[in-house]
């Protein structure tokens, strides 16, 4: 029985704060490559990483999410690209390439492998199954299209918009023939937003001292569409600058997920006067349009009409540290980790 | 030209916090009951006058709202309930009962009539075509039927349960099949919702010393639908407590109406995992359904199926007393003004 070396990220324990590498650890345990016949079980071979924002709830001791808390000292768990490199299911063949929750390490045994979809790349990189095409890039299409009803001509306003989920709502708002303002922690990616994703405006929020002051600016006639990823003192400012009848599509949070008391949102009595919307979303209520996603983005992207940027890190051992620098906004793009070369 | 005494409530300035009796005065001035010929124009004898909580954002210096401040020195306006004793317009005659915009004083020249409406009162009482039949009632009907989507069996809470908007959405709940429970301010008003407007359960918000626990008490299973007319602490408790796909009318937020700066509401993250809807209104982009709720709810009231309480105030020189107990929550019911008998 083959038995290797496997280098794996553990969750250390539950905490309050933002996360710290220090959360995390690394280890190395033995995997046996085999499992047993009629388990109906997969060892994948991890390939790539996702770090997604939604992971910080994992490391809370709070039973009432749609998803578990992660175990103190087991594995990180995530969405991932992989390889299947034993199967004893009949769906699966060594040699596929898989997407679904598996484990930070370098082989992961899938027990219940029922959750994987096999992937056709189709001719784009692997790694965008997990942001373009996977879970963010679903988000955005569902949260785009189905929670902001959005009209030609309307005014749209993304924050954390050259994150995994905006770049892609940005993109698909202009396709739409909204004019699209985004909103970004540098200079850096305020740039990425006008000259590479074609956003009509794009400003870094970290310089504005009034938030308010600045959509007034950027939305001298109100904003239609606010696609929130921040939560917070963004999504105050964007209630004061709403237009009749605004929706508001409440999907991230980033900037609350760590925080162990909220700040407080003040502006909310103004979906009163402007007839507001603000519809919190999940895209795995929307699962049955994500065959047409998949149809309709990789279209647009072979066509040219969207792009989309990673932030790769190298090896699982960068993992810990690609997952902190999601919280204080230091990735640019999609945040992945390769963990091997196919 | 006859000339009358007329006696009149003046809003006296522009305030920023609670208003007080002194923030209006009394005031006699003479009005000639005649109007010019031609001018289309109404002298109207005020019968009844409303006392609404939105007549609070007219005391502020703010020009952005969706009606214009009151000025200062001038005569407060309100809806109300009058008998025209002088026409030039063609669709009025005098003896004709009318409703809408008027002022706060016994006698009234109506410059442009044409947003008037004449009443036939089907043998309800005049004064519940301010209420019942009026902007608080098609508030009520507009908002659960149009913005809470209910569905029989659910879960439904209502705030200000006892005021004006309140008691009617609570008995069109249980009338849809809901399992409704309404939350006041004393204990004479949790009687009136559960042994007069039937509501299943009903509680005095002011004696619970944790409002998320009371809400965990009185839906064991959660809320699908919060009629929010109070904002603030309230709104907080209920958002913890939202079922899956869950919906919250936000129509009054009367708890923050005079608060110079509101207060923060802190747990909007849960309209995410629970994926809530929070929808502004105002009645007045419903007008359409005004004739069915009319239809609607006469028939209700007179098979008995729905009930309506006033709190009903004598004199003209009463109303400044009265809308100042709005924001105490002392009025018990729809806060009426009866400035003369027809």
């Amino acid at each position: 029985m083959e038995e290797v070396q496997n280098k794996q990220v553990i969750f250390r324990n539950f905490i309050t704060g933002l996360p710290k590498e220090t959360d995390m650890e690394l280890r190395t345990s033995k995997l046996s490559l085999k499992v047993a016949e009629g388990c109906r079980a997969l060892i994948v071979k991890n390939l790539f990483l996702s770090c997604d924002p939604y992971m910080r709830g994992r490391m809370r001791e709070f039973y009432g999410s749609y998803i578990p808390p992660f175990q103190p000292g087991a594995v990180i768990e995530g969405f991932g690209i992989s390889k299947v490199v034993e199967s004893d299911h009949p769906n699966f063949q060594v040699g596929d390439i898989v997407t679904g929750m598996t484990g930070w390490e370098e082989y992961s045994l899938i027990e219940k492998p029922d959750r994987l979809r096999k992937i056709d790349p189709r001719g784009l990189p692997l790694s965008y199954y997990l942001g373009l095409l996977g879970m963010p890039g679903f988000t955005a299409y569902a949260g785009f299209y189905e929670v902001c009803s959005p009209q030609k001509g309307e005014f749209a306003f993304v924050s954390a918009a050259s994150g995994a989920v905006g770049q892609l709502v940005g993109q698909l708002a202009k396709l739409h023939g909204c004019y699209v303002v985004g909103s970004a922690g540098s200079k850096e990616k305020v740039d990425l937003l006008k000259n590479k994703f074609g956003f009509d405006e794009a400003f870094n929020y970290k310089v504005e001292s009034d938030l308010n002051a600045a959509l007034r600016r950027y939305f001298p006639q109100g904003i239609d569409i606010y696609f929130d990823n921040v939560g917070g003192t963004m999504l105050d400012a964007a209630l004061l600058n709403m237009r009749d009848h605004g929706r508001i599509a409440i999907c991230g949070m980033i900037s609350q997920q760590s925080l162990s008391s909220t700040e407080g949102v003040y502006n909310l009595y103004s979906v009163i006067m402007r007839r507001v919307k603000v519809q919190g979303f999940l895209q795995s209520d929307y699962l049955h349009l994500y065959p047409q996603f998949t149809e309709a983005i990789i279209n647009y992207f072979k066509e040219g009409k969207i792009v989309y940027v990673e932030d790769m890190n190298e090896g699982l051992e960068s993992g810990p540290s690609a997952f902190v620098r999601l919280f204080s906004g230091k990735n640019v793009g999609k945040q992945v980790v390769r963990v091997a070369h196919e």
